[in-house]
């Protein structure tokens, strides 16, 4: 695959809206000049705030439609009045003609699900798709998946997150053989939840040739970077992130208090302020934007609804990482080998 | 009750035995003069520790037992053959007997939490204990329930744990009506588990005289205090638990690069040092150490067992706290008005 990459965005989801949308993908087009876009939306607006951009204009195509999908209708009512005509839809829809090769939304994810779903399809063996995020630890990044998906997941479905989760690293962090973990919870009779228990079993047993099977995982283990994917249903994972990201932004409050609590305080936040300013960044939620939809034919990405332009542009950028290293193909390889495995398969044949 | 609380202490559980636990019984007689301390293991060891400190030895008594509860046992194994004699054991039957207004045990989770059970039984209505933790958030502290005792639950349950959380809020912030939040994700059709809908249907309806609720909360919600008190199922509560220390703990490593990365930033961290001192307090997650048990014909209280004595001191101080205020009989009163709510008990009858 060429550098050229065509990005499909809802130019109306998010809490903010064309403003974020569109100044979100100038940043990301600065950072990857091969990026190509087309705005799916209501055409007043997006307009004029593209034709301030002339860099972001020559690689960019509007399409209007009167029709958004609001943040707070439940999927089935979205899909009644959005589906074939909002800006979610043709933006995904776009994937699945090939105008694109990725669709970002900023916009409910409930619906942009329950529309991925309905339009792309989920690969072969996948009953339901689930939400990857990129979680920052302190030896680099992790996958955790699911994080809201769906609720609830039998053994087999969490075996399946584990397969699509480690094809996902392999391309991200270019890993061979990346580690997986099963989230649970330590202090049950014989440990936790009975699917993950199975799950457990399985993925030992198979011993697959994608993945590096590491048994459980508690919450805390996951800021360690203890393994490279993370792997549990989408009800505690949701909470795990949400959980993550506010305590991130209650340390931030209190860094913020500390450093204007005397002034021999601001002092010292003078001198170091460089060194504050990378740490701002490090701790920022914002760097670790966007969900990739994993199990549908087509890569779709769920920006945060309240992400401003530069989470908006690290959205389009995950998406533009998988995109490049072709994540689909991988992940339909993988699904192929752990549902089947042939012998000749084990111990590291070329993915 | 005056001022003297007596305390059994499980003097073998926790990763560090009975240094952990002397050395912490130290630090929080001397916060709170009024402690007096049964220590329950193997004489040998903990009769030196307490020797060489006079102010806790004159109020202190040895109990000898040979048995501990190992860390890594199933409750049920824990059960055969730590039954009527271990360590653990013995410091629950002190409360049981009245010997002790609390016991504290940085011990294995699951067997403290079954033989508390066993022994103690649960309170008339309550099928299963849970377990209570202090949360320290933007406003202050949210109490946070169930953080890992049991897994799953249906709409009572956690009408229960919203009753029982309320009156052990009432008891520890001192006020008359906290509010209340049922941990939600916001992504899926109509919202979230079942069991959870349904119990914030309860719960709206019932308009309890002892809490106020306020709706979903989500992960990020906790941090930022935005309910007195969250109600959550038990894998999901442990994980969101275990992920905000994992994420503290993250951030703080992140700080202590940042402060170490260059010289102007070590001459700003001297400036500051105070400040950062403070600061490191409040991201310390022995802080919070200690969760309580709740549901139970008695105060249990669980601490880390990985704590050192300034963690099991704070587990020690939060049973304190509880016991002083008669945590136990307002919870009972709470749950039968919750129950049976006799109309003259709506709208602030004396609690």
């Amino acid at each position: 695959m060429s550098d050229k990459v065509r990005i499909a965005l809802d130019a109306m989801g998010g809490d903010h809206g064309p403003a974020v949308v569109v100044a979100g993908a100038e940043l990301a087009l600065r950072r990857h000049p091969g990026c190509e876009f087309l705005f799916f939306g209501n055409a007043s607006p997006i307009t004029p705030l593209i034709d301030a951009r002339a860099g972001l204009k020559s690689v960019s195509r509007i399409v209007h439609t009167d029709i958004a999908v609001r943040m707070e209708d439940k999927p089935s009512q979205a899909l009644r009045y959005g589906r074939w005509k909002s800006s979610m839809w043709l933006a995904i829809d776009a994937v699945k003609k090939g105008d694109a090769d990725m669709a970002v939304s900023a916009g409910n994810t409930g619906a942009l699900m329950a529309m991925s779903k309905f339009n792309l399809k989920t690969l072969p063996g996948i009953e339901r798709p689930v939400i990857a995020a990129l979680w920052p630890t302190l030896r680099g990044e992790s996958i955790v998946l699911d994080v809201g998906a769906t609720i609830g997941a039998d053994a087999e479905h969490l075996v399946d997150l584990a397969v699509m989760g480690a094809a996902t690293a392999r391309i991200l962090f270019g890993l061979p053989r990346p580690s997986v973990g099963l989230l649970n919870i330590g202090v049950e009779e014989a440990k936790g939840l009975e699917p993950v228990r199975e799950a457990g079993r399985i993925l030992r047993e198979e011993n697959l040739p994608d993945l590096d099977y590491r048994g459980f995982v508690e919450g805390d283990d996951i800021g360690r970077g203890k393994v490279d994917v993370v792997v549990t249903e989408g009800f505690a994972g949701n909470i795990a992130l949400k959980t993550a990201e506010g305590t991130a932004r209650q340390l931030g409050e209190y860094l913020k208090g500390a450093m204007n609590s005397s002034l021999s305080a601001r002092i010292g936040y003078l001198f170091a302020r460089a060194a504050f300013q990378r740490l701002r960044q490090r701790m920022d939620p914002r760097r670790a934007n966007g969900g990739v939809f994993l199990g549908l034919n087509g890569i779709v990405i769920k920006s945060h609804g309240g992400a401003d332009a530069e989470g908006f542009a690290a959205a389009i950028e995950l998406g533009h990482g998988v995109v490049r290293d072709e994540l689909l193909a991988k992940i339909r390889a993988a699904l192929g080998r752990a549902h089947k495995p042939p012998p000749q398969a084990v111990g590291g044949a070329a993915s």
